[in-house]
């Protein structure tokens, strides 16, 4: 039995709200239950000086979650003076999930960054912020064809979307939450395209060792549970 | 004539959002016209190493923006690895303002620390924070109250509000925006109490100094402007 | 009655000494009684960024405090690794009270860095910065003037001093001294040019709140003191 | 074809060579190829602060590269100070990986540093280190059952190795070396125990998506390299 | 023929001023000609950590430069957020002298903190840096003495100077200023005791190296410039 | 009697490996007893910005300890985020000595990276990673020959070697060991030429101050130890 309730193939409910910011080309708050993440999208008309005359531009992405967001207060990273070690890890991470559905050519020299901060965390941070990443880089995209800068398909290649699974309690479950994410034996995150290759597995045993097998379900799980969320997002941007 | 059509003496549409956060003893989500800001006050039962063995308590603040609650994005203070010194100097103002309204001796040896995040900046930031703390920080109380740990009336003494005015054009105006604010002659941020009283004076001139005479007249608009804000409050906690 | 005896708009003894640098274009040594600072103006030929092919000329302060300045020994800034929330606080007032006075236009592409370094602290450091580095950036002109780069009247619009007062033992007071500032009630910071202009107003409620007419008071006695120490600049200068 | 002429489950030649450190409880110089790791354990008689008075101790790890380890110098992170995302990553990822196979209560109230420092560079740091540093940690146990400190079979569960394997050329293949790494479209780490229990997968697409086939693949190869690897430690400690 | 017109084994003017700081136990501005120190003693009731209940007490040292201390103005360390080399070097060097002539036995568990800040450089501020320490050092000390903490003369076992010497334009010369600084071939610094006993040597070749004759000449002139230094550091507390 | 059993004079066996990294232009792992450091010599194809375009070229060193090169694990430099000052010292001190037989104007606007990481420590570090530098660079210097982008000879003009001599238990001695470095009264390092120039010396106190005799008697030890250095570098490098 969940803590939630929820059956162990079924996520929490997902939505999008676009638009959320008056600055930014593209924004979207993105829920996955009480994991709330508002990412913008930042078009800058320049790139990361190794791209420089290279003709390609360059997507990024920066994480980060307010203090009060978890159970306990948390040190402000800017306060302490240096993001840990986790944030640099998943923000490489959307950085690179992103990546792999733009063609860095067509998009030209420029850079979006993305900025992904937690507003109230409740597991599953990173999944929800690649997941809602996705609708405020097409935001931005849209934003750049409605000026005739690019075309958004010939940038945009694919959805992108991720989730977690795990085992907890012995058995696979899928988009933890917090009271099961910090009791789960197993942790496992996704990332896939909307054509259902897959760009990022991570995959990390918190007590014991897990099998192959055991692997497969989640990433059963996590096939459904994506196709699941790129739908969300076809319908969430009208398409 | 005021970019907005607002009159010279119309602060901006000015709302509360109580109870935003799941985890927070406190919260607010703050909007003085775009200009948004998510409260959080967070209860921690120890307090800072020079209170030690005092019996009182302390109140702070922290203050920061995401990178694209502005026009153009800025650089994220995590990453850069320090804290300027406009967030600093907003940091202390916001504590320096709670701290006048509250009975440290009557809150016992605990911190209550507000953390002030700007979701969408269009001018006056830390007014909005000062004012939109005091319902987080009032309903941290109320939390502890309903704990049996204080009575809310014995720790907080008064209301406290802030409202920036300055010289636009000209003209003295109440709470300034982004546009007005760039291109002020003069600007001051005002905080004060419920019953009046003032605690936080900065006057600014950005171009030319400026007189007692419009000095005064700033403060005549700050003082009515305070106590709208009082009364918003006040309807806000459902007094 | 004052710890140091004197009446409550008595100013303690202020004094300028000139060209106490062997090496800095311009440099004075202000005493306000035993608040010591030593003040350098250093002319670079290169602006800031942000200002480069714009014709205009900038003006920054920086502000130090030897550690042993105070009664308690303080960590060295530079060992500690960062700059105090204060430091920057007083130094970026410091930089804009200097600009309000300066034709940035007629200055040029050069910058002028103001460095204030407290040697003895005995309260008031701020304000006998900014009167200090008034005299030292005039000398820095002076300099210039001599070498066919600017012309002094064309660039210096004016006097700029500062001084605090604050409300001790329930009486305003002025050029509050340590022993004042740590036990006063209010304490405010005037900075006002040689025409009487107000360039800015910081007034801050240590314990109870203020009242609209004792910062009257407390203006008033700025008015005056800043009245002696611009008229105390005209005869350092030999004007 | 492989540049190093490899067949595609054709691991590089592994050696492990202890007692490398006159002052370390355990060390081992680890080579994969021309990737040459010496790690190091420490061990010290305190742990985490977390984890005072639990009676359980700790296993951490630290990982650099000399600033000429790779092709090009790269800047020393203790000059640029900070450690980067990819190093904090990658530290992060061996102490999991040896915890997992670690019982914290047997080892009692101790803390075990692996220092895992990159001497020259090419391809799979990470899981050489990890594959090493499991043979410097068990030589550091064996130092304390010398003194009677522990049993090490009652502390260290199992062995631990790791390998990389991707897709080169369209090619799964087997222990990527620098010049298949810069080029591999998938890139994949295997982290899994002397009975076959999986720790750690962490897959990246660095190019076009994979499937779920091509990763099934990539793990078959990985499973044989790790029993290759940890027949090999049993060789290496003479059991 | 030397630029200021001294001979070769003619120091520059030297004089101490005692009690400069309001504030510290003991201090001194010594000046070695247009080179200025202010140095201040500092008396802490408590030691490092690695000294606690041991009994004996420390003496540590500091040293900055006010930016403009120099010909051209320097980045403030506070600012840059990090102590130079250079700085860290002289600052080493101060303490390991004083503490060369202190029975930290003697001192008891109590921590004398020696600020050294040029308030003008001219060459050899870290000789006479140690040389004023000196002063400062002694008379914080004597304040000890006069509230019977401790006896000077069972804590202070003997005096300290310290004098640069260097080969400048083919010959051999004393106390170099910054012009000598510069341009001289070699450069020595010494730490001698009041009884000749070497404390400290530093001999750097900047341009063609030096042979032990040269050197030893260089002994020679340190011997002698010393021994006038000491003699003036009796003069100077009236002994 | 030391406590390595060797004479006065002797110096522990000292060696040089070359070419021990495959892709640095030089390098070296010198050891001088127990105390192993491995040198690179990185070529770069730029200058630092002070020598752009003076036809110069600059050679600069870094050093660091690996954090169990030591009998007690000490903190990680990148972890704790800067360099000690004794880490700055001492690379400063390696870089000046190699320049001091480097013609810059021969080497051309290129500089060349000294990395001198201790893999372990048994004393002598500084002086060992000097010596074994000149290898390092020199073998960076025939690559750069074999390239026809300079001659060796016209770029390096001499041998350079060091090494330490201290007073231990009241004898004067030569190479001191860890045992000896830390009970000795007197340490001493010399930096000398192959024929014969001094180019450093640092001589330090640590018990009592050291008379000039005894000054005398430590650099002819260190004579003949860098003569005999000289030789063995000559032989290394098949001279």
């Amino acid at each position: 039995m969940r803590p939630s309730g929820r059956k162990t193939d079924q996520m929490r409910k997902v939505s999008f709200e676009r638009n959320v910011s008056k600055h930014a080309e593209g924004s979207c708050l993105v829920k996955f239950g009480d994991t709330h993440v508002l990412v913008t999208a930042s078009l800058e008309e320049k790139t990361p000086p190794w791209l420089r005359n290279s003709g390609k531009g360059w997507v990024t992405a920066e994480y980060g979650m307010l203090p009060r967001a978890t159970g306990e207060r948390m040190k402000r990273e800017a306060a302490s003076g240096k993001q840990s070690g986790r944030t640099q890890e998943i923000q490489r991470l959307i950085g690179r999930s992103l990546r792999a559905v733009v063609d860095l050519q067509a998009l030209g020299e420029r850079q979006i960054s993305i900025d992904c901060d937690v507003i109230q965390a409740d597991g599953g941070t990173r999944t929800a912020s690649i997941t809602g990443a996705w609708i405020a880089l097409r935001d931005c995209l849209a934003w750049m064809e409605a000026r005739n800068m690019i075309k958004v398909e010939k940038v945009l290649k694919d959805h992108i979307a991720a989730i977690s699974c795990g085992i907890f309690a012995n058995q696979p479950v899928i988009d933890l939450d917090y009271l099961e994410d910090s009791a789960a034996e197993t942790d496992a995150n996704f990332v896939m395209t909307g054509s259902g290759g897959i760009v990022e597995i991570q995959g990390t045993a918190e007590g014991k060792p897990f099998s192959e097998e055991e692997f497969g379900t989640l990433m059963g799980l996590a096939k459904n549970g994506i196709a699941e969320l790129v739908a969300l997002q076809k319908q969430t941007i009208g398409g």
